[in-house]
């Protein structure tokens, strides 16, 4: 039992760490667990092992080219389709953990959108202020129609309990604008894009962070929205042109907007964004790791897929390197 | 065509109007319209009407003992129920328009639940700050265990959305007992509230406002909730200890409360509950008329009950005013 895995989290349980070794023994692996207090152990350990999960690209630099499959525990695997040198090994398998984080967004996404919806920033004013004011139109996810830009995972979580809710109409936008999901009314590739933003009352954007994608909602996409649509992003902070959104709220051509995720992070303390009208901000924590249905899926995947590695069948969280997902 | 019809609403469209004046037409009533800042001519036309649509106790008591039916547009009828001499007819039919509001209140309940899951005052004040600090524990309405307080339309319309996503248990409590809805996994009286408590994660109250309601949550029922529980109170700030919950949210006995209701309303600006600590505060909003759907289903709701009024047939949306819903 010479092949060897290098765990390097912050998250495991003891049952976490229970189900990795049995599953690892099985296969055929031994497991050694690192805290991230512990990276340089961690390194130095590297060049021993055939596998890493963990989600420092610091760390994943330092492996040899003896390193085979780099699973990360992060959905977003920009930073290491980058064709930088980040991989000693150019044929190193890397993975992800997108499907972990679906109910933990979509949790976020329902929560900020009824924000929105429910004029929540402005009675959080009053609320501040002591006052009572209680007649400021609101609206409803029931009847509403939604775009979900990027309907992978995240998205369609989301879009499911949106249904749920009543929403009339989702479309669901993807790079291929293949239909993998009954809960879509309409499914369209991103091409189609300009034609759909007008009839969108709500728009979702949970686009993974890949050359493709930096800019998608430019300045001229965010005018065709509707001046009462509201526009949620939870994927990445480049996938929108920032600047062109702060101007639309701030002038009021759009009714309001939640940004989980930014340019820079951490934001600046004087940064515009933090100022912005009808702007939910949070600190990149949708898919907050301490949910534990996230972290038992995060190591139920991780666990799914070195099964998978060991018997050489195809990996289920395989990310195309060259695409970025 | 003398019977007639007093509406005195500041939310009807031209389209409501005519569906009121339609129905009304059928069932050989006339109906004179009156916007609440006319309510010295609606109270001067009273006397020859037979039915009032509205929200004003005011109105009501100028009505004489020819009113035979008043439709109140809200959803809580307590000011209603109090055999104080409000309704000069004693036979007088009562009916109220509490189905209207499912969606809005559910809607409320889970956006407010899920700010308290996932700390979203503790990350406002981090973004109040220009701060950056992602690693707070947040909390899934997935496999939550929910108890509903208040089964009736307004609870029961959130317990759906709570089960479309993915809360594991979900127990109904009402004053009968009996179980109306699938949804719900168990169903109890009242009385059994003692034991329920102690396994609520997430407790919602959507109580009518009846004297057998009145601190229905006491401070020892408060105190038999898990520390980690929250409360969320939708129906009427009479059906908990206010006092008792600050203790509770302060001393951190409580992990987080959400309150649309309170004594009094509006609260006074130097009232202790502005400040309590984890306290999500709404000034009684949830059930917001400007919602159109809540407004069409207001009106349905009433021509609904003219129509059964008008036939001689039992009333859909009639309340027992001594049981006060």
């Amino acid at each position: 039992m010479n092949r060897k895995i290098c765990v390097c989290l912050e998250f495991l349980t003891e049952a976490h760490c229970a189900k990795i070794q049995e599953t690892a023994k099985k296969c055929g692996f031994s497991v050694h667990f690192f805290s991230p207090e512990q990276a340089e152990a961690a390194k130095a350990f590297l060049p021993e092992c055939e596998v890493l999960y963990g989600h420092s690209i610091e760390l994943l630099r330092a492996a040899p080219v003896t390193l085979k499959w780099y699973c990360c525990s992060w959905a977003g695997v920009d930073p290491y389709c980058k064709n930088d040198g980040t991989f000693a090994n150019p044929d190193c398998l890397l993975t992800n953990s997108a499907g972990a984080y679906g109910v933990t967004i979509a949790e976020h996404l329902i929560m900020v959108t009824l924000m929105l919806l429910r004029r929540m920033p402005e009675y959080e004013q009053v609320v501040l202020n002591h006052d009572w004011s209680n007649q400021l139109p609101v609206r409803s996810i029931r009847g509403s129609s939604i775009t979900v830009l990027g309907a992978g995972n995240l998205g369609t979580t989301f879009a499911e309990r949106a249904k749920a809710m009543g929403a009339a109409h989702i479309i669901g936008i993807s790079h291929s604008g293949k239909a993998r999901e009954a809960v879509y009314d309409e499914m369209y590739s991103t091409s189609r894009l300009d034609e759909i933003l007008p009839r969108t009352q709500i728009l979702v954007m949970a686009l993974p962070g890949t050359p493709d994608t930096i800019h998608m909602m430019t300045k001229e996409r965010i005018a065709l929205l509707p001046h009462d649509a509201i526009l949620v992003n939870v994927g990445r902070g480049t996938a929108l042109d920032q600047d062109a959104l702060m101007d639309a709220l701030n002038a009021g051509r759009l009714a309001g907007a939640a940004l989980d995720v930014m340019v820079p992070e951490p934001l600046p303390k004087d940064h515009p964004l933090w100022n912005t009208k009808n702007l939910v901000l949070t600190p990149h924590v949708a898919g907050n790791m301490t949910l534990g249905y996230t972290c038992d899926l995060n190591v139920a995947m991780f666990c799914e897929d070195l099964e998978n590695y060991a018997a050489g069948r195809p990996m289920r969280h395989l990310v195309n390197r060259t695409r970025g997902y």
